[in-house]
């Protein structure tokens, strides 16, 4: 693998946008307390406050699948025993920006002023814009929120108009689309921050779904995937790199058999076909790499998919799967 | 009252800090259904449109009291029901902060669209820095959250170090701290979106209280006055006029006595005697007052309170209480 370094003789730093997965902020088996997601998010504050150091230019985005999960329940446990209305799946998803931005921009400051780099982070709260027309609307697939038993799940579906199916064994629960982002509505915000040298967190869990009805912006109770929108991001930001850490370090080939391969670089074009032959995850790594392919397509020199611990040294392209355009 | 316009010869446009009260979200009597909150969203995002229509440069910020008691007692039936952990009330502020941020962002996007004004409006998720030494954190005074019985209370008062109180025979309540807000963590980033012409919505609900302890910034359970806030986010961006919108047109003197009277056009030093007299409640006109003197204080132009449907007036001069240097 080719060693690369962020020295660069002019021009601004490079680029970079991270986006975090659920394993940066809760951990598998973890609980959800407040202590243990600032605990994960100081650790991973650590890791980009390292990148910082290291000279290049930081936009991050996040997942919320733990956290809108939580949300749903509370609110549902809220509409049961309290009365309140429970909010839309928008809403739910405008608050985890608000909840895990904070931590993160807090955890992040703390960092950077530990280590006596003077960078402000901020949040910005955003709507991502998706197509009225995206298939995803006619085939919701995401399945989110409490177990139901039969009888509930359809007296909620008939009631609410949600679409309720059985998940094996376990109950009833509600699906909803998962459809393309296809931009960022706050794109000039995030733009003017960046380009002020602000370190910003964006389209976090993928960013507040919403459509564009006759000129106006209507939010859909839908989930976008946090990947997808992250390349969305790195477009709009103009960066150089798109980097995905997750709980595994890298993409694999032939996963779990015996003759799997685990990527180092690769070019946008053998990735297409590792794509196309099925190796990767719907849901999971599919996602994730065709996000990585998106960025390289759109014209980004490289798109990385690496453990969350080993985000540095996967920029400089020592570890993970680095997707080039050849 | 002097009539007033904002007409300049030269130079910006007026720059003006409106904090919505509660009434601007969701009213008196209703449940707190996203349809009833946008709906008022909407009915507000029109008000201000109007405001920027005529030519103001307009920064937003707003309470969050209904919804962060929502989302308590949601978190609280979620821990009952099945077994989430609640967050704490810093980082329900920053959910609130999400949310309510979501709804006015893409509402007054839509309505400025609609009258062809091409601006952009963003959410900042803003911390509020408090000091650890604000005497509010030895007497916690703001109740939050559900009511309990009194074994319930004192049993979690003595689990989570909360501070409860018997409320006047309706049960058990926490109370929180509402200390002074100080200044706001992201005010640079503010700036300079408010520079770049953003509409920018920031420190809602009072902003997420922070403290600074060893350089390091720590969130605390408590509740920053949302006017009081504003006024530090009227500072903050360096505003001519600072308008609290509630559900009165104005603060009165001899409140709700046969003398009541309500105040127009007021002086910094008259306000200040009326204050000092005690003609404002506690918790509701009365840190608007302050706040609102405050701003004068610090060299703004004029602060107002008003009714939420009278802002375009008031701003011209027309209604509400003006108070003014002298």
């Amino acid at each position: 693998m080719r060693m690369m370094t962020n020295k660069r003789t002019s021009g601004r730093a490079k680029r970079v946008v991270i986006a975090l997965g659920g394993n940066a902020i809760l951990q598998r088996g973890q609980k959800g307390t407040y202590e243990e997601q600032m605990k994960n998010v100081m650790e991973t504050a650590r890791q980009i406050a390292e990148i910082i150091e290291r000279g290049y230019e930081v936009v991050i985005t996040h997942g919320n699948g733990p956290q809108v999960g939580a949300l749903l329940l509370q609110m549902d446990a809220g509409q049961q025993l309290y009365g309140i209305p429970a909010q839309p799946m928008d809403v739910a998803g405008a608050m985890t920006q608000g909840q895990i931005g904070y931590m993160i921009q807090q955890a992040l400051k703390n960092e950077l002023d530990a280590r006596g780099i003077k960078r402000n982070v901020v949040t910005v709260v955003t709507q991502t814009l998706v197509s009225a027309d995206d298939p995803a609307f006619q085939n919701p697939s995401k399945p989110v929120g409490p177990f139901y038993d039969e009888e509930t799940a359809k007296k909620l579906a008939k009631e609410k108009g949600w679409v309720v199916v059985e998940d094996a064994g376990r109950g009833w629960r509600r699906v909803v689309p998962s459809p393309d982002p296809k931009a960022l509505v706050e794109a000039e915000a995030i733009q003017n921050l960046v380009e002020n040298g602000f370190i910003v967190i964006a389209s976090g869990g993928g960013g507040i779904p919403v459509v564009n009805v006759n000129g106006r912006l209507e939010g859909r109770e839908a989930v976008i995937d946090k990947d997808l929108a992250g390349e969305r991001l790195a477009e709009t930001v103009k960066a150089e790199v798109f980097m995905i850490l997750t709980d595994v370090n890298g993409a694999a080939i032939n996963y779990g058999k015996p003759n799997e391969r685990w990527l180092g670089r690769v070019t946008l074009e053998e990735m297409r076909r590792y794509y196309e032959e099925g190796h990767f995850k719907r849901g999971s790594m599919g996602p994730k790499v065709l996000a990585a392919m998106r960025f390289v397509e759109w014209g980004g020199e490289r798109a990385i998919i690496a453990a969350l611990d080993r985000g540095a040294d996967a920029l400089e392209g020592k570890t993970g799967t680095q997707v080039v355009a050849r």
